[in-house]
């Protein structure tokens, strides 16, 4: 009998459900999440799923000892609820005591989708080994994870790691919270594809233009324009990369980390981006910092959640325990 | 024979010295800090006035059992010595070294001023019981503390709190550190001045013609001119307090503390500077955030850093010990 963890990670466009043993995540599905009618019926697909993954693998004698799920959009730990999620007409579903009630009672445990990512990087990924680092999502949305003495930082209230609305330009453009200049407003895949569609409405980019085509226009054609010599669109860029830099300068300043580590789609092109942000951190940090904090990206392959996902049900805690000590 | 502490605040402008007890600061004697001549004359100083305010106390018995001291600029903690202060022409003092040298080789602990005057209120002061909080001092410049499940929180190398050189605004005007846009450089009372100086030079403010007459500006005679009705100098600090409510509301979304301390000398003005800085945090923060973070003012009366420091001095290690365990 092998003990096996459910491991889901619930995202905004696709849904990964996979099954792993203490090490290693052995086998994977992909859903689109839009295809998901109801979360009850998440509950029932994630059920059959778990059972068909680890029929189809080479631990047929396994046996789920718990699960960890990372859902994106607010939710209560303690009470195993997700309060709402930005693109699914989920409200106060009870995840948690649903599924459980399916599973025998097994463990269950859920986390915030840039918590669950943090914790799967600075346990299994680019983060390991450092004691001080902060994670960052750049992505539809901007999000944040805080490691700090090897545990993940949650706030008084669960609401640290904010990273994505910290304002960075008082007057900047309105952001979806509420605020006005969060760096999320300015520098997520969606303030690009904004500032990409007023390019396109002033006629700016020709090849912009005729990349889109008949097309919805994406974050990805901006970076492909870029790559095609498109100025305008290189200026948005060089724009968004300022904010990101400044972003993470701030951050630095204020938690001296050993290493910020970077994830997110938008990072995919970080052979564009990263010089670009180094160059605006330079800038911003003491001299004293720079040079002493390893920006890295993430390393593993978009699963970092997944990974996560296995902390969180390896440990039935929603801590990491890097550290047995509390002083410093 | 009773256990005395030696605490001793070294600042860009005043120095104090003080005997305590276990709980209470006994007596204080304050130095304008350049009438110390070298750093060698301070040590000589304390040395003195230790065995001066023993004496002139009601515990004629006292034993000095070890010495804590809040120090300006930055320092190496670990082998005690102060690289340098800006209004001083100390570098590299190895203050520990000396000092242990002319008292018998008691303990002698010593930290930057921040995280002294952060740590004393943490635990004495406006700070007490709170699990998470960030003390931020707004006066010549602008330094942070920020105190994680009761433990001060140093970084990785020292550097953390630096809340004074978060960039608030992306072009603003330039700050010592070399950077712009800093909050240090938009807010602190230097940055306060140096708007006074413009309103002067621009002649746009005869209240505060009149006030400063042959005088050197300061703050308080900006402070002062609001009081008595000045438009201009109202302008100033209301953009003032719209930049601390920036730089606090990110310190929430990133944080979620519990409280935020506010010390330093232009707290002073508290009555005129919270409600526009708290009307600031409202329109940056998350709905959720809104009215869960306590903002309150220092208590310990300008002597923050001192009871930081006899802080230091009982406990012989530069941590809190509010929490024994780790796990959250």
């Amino acid at each position: 009998m092998t003990t096996i963890y459910g491991v889901v990670d619930i995202g905004g466009t696709k849904t990964l459900i996979g099954i792993a043993t203490e090490n290693k995540i052995i086998e994977t599905r992909y859903l689109k999440t839009s295809d998901i009618s109801s979360p009850e019926t998440l509950i029932d697909i994630l059920v059959e799923e778990f059972d068909l993954l680890i029929s189809q693998s080479n631990y047929k004698d396994g046996v789920l000892k718990s699960v960890g799920v990372s859902v994106p959009g607010p939710l209560n730990r303690e009470e195993g609820i997700i309060h709402f999620t930005s693109n699914l007409d989920w409200s106060n579903f009870p995840i948690v005591e649903k599924l459980k009630k399916k599973l025998s009672n097994i463990p269950v445990i859920i986390d915030d989708d840039a918590n669950a990512a943090g914790i799967g990087e600075a346990v299994y990924g680019a983060g390991r080994g450092f004691r001080n680092q902060i994670y960052v999502t750049i992505s539809t949305g901007i999000g944040g994870a805080i490691i700090i003495n090897g545990q993940i930082y949650r706030g008084s209230r669960d609401l640290a790691g904010e990273i994505g609305h910290i304002t960075v330009v008082p007057d900047g453009p309105p952001c979806s919270c509420g605020n006005f200049g969060c760096l999320e407003a300015l520098a997520s895949g969606t303030a690009i594809t904004k500032k990409g569609q007023q390019l396109l409405i002033q006629e700016q980019s020709e090849i912009l233009s005729k990349l889109i085509g008949q097309k919805t226009l994406t974050a990805e054609m901006i970076f492909e324009a870029v790559r095609q010599g498109d100025k305008a669109c290189h200026s948005i860029i060089q724009q968004v990369c300022r904010y990101l830099g400044i972003g993470l300068a701030n951050l630095v300043q204020i938690f001296n980390p050993e290493a910020i580590i970077l994830g997110g789609g938008i990072m995919n092109q970080s052979s564009l981006l990263l010089p670009l942000i180094e160059n605006e951190m330079k800038i911003r940090l003491f001299k004293v910092q720079q040079g002493h904090v390893n920006i890295k990206l993430a390393s593993l392959n978009g699963q970092s959640g997944l990974w996560g996902a296995l902390h969180l049900a390896k440990n039935h805690i929603n801590a990491i325990e890097v550290e047995q000590t509390c002083r410093i």
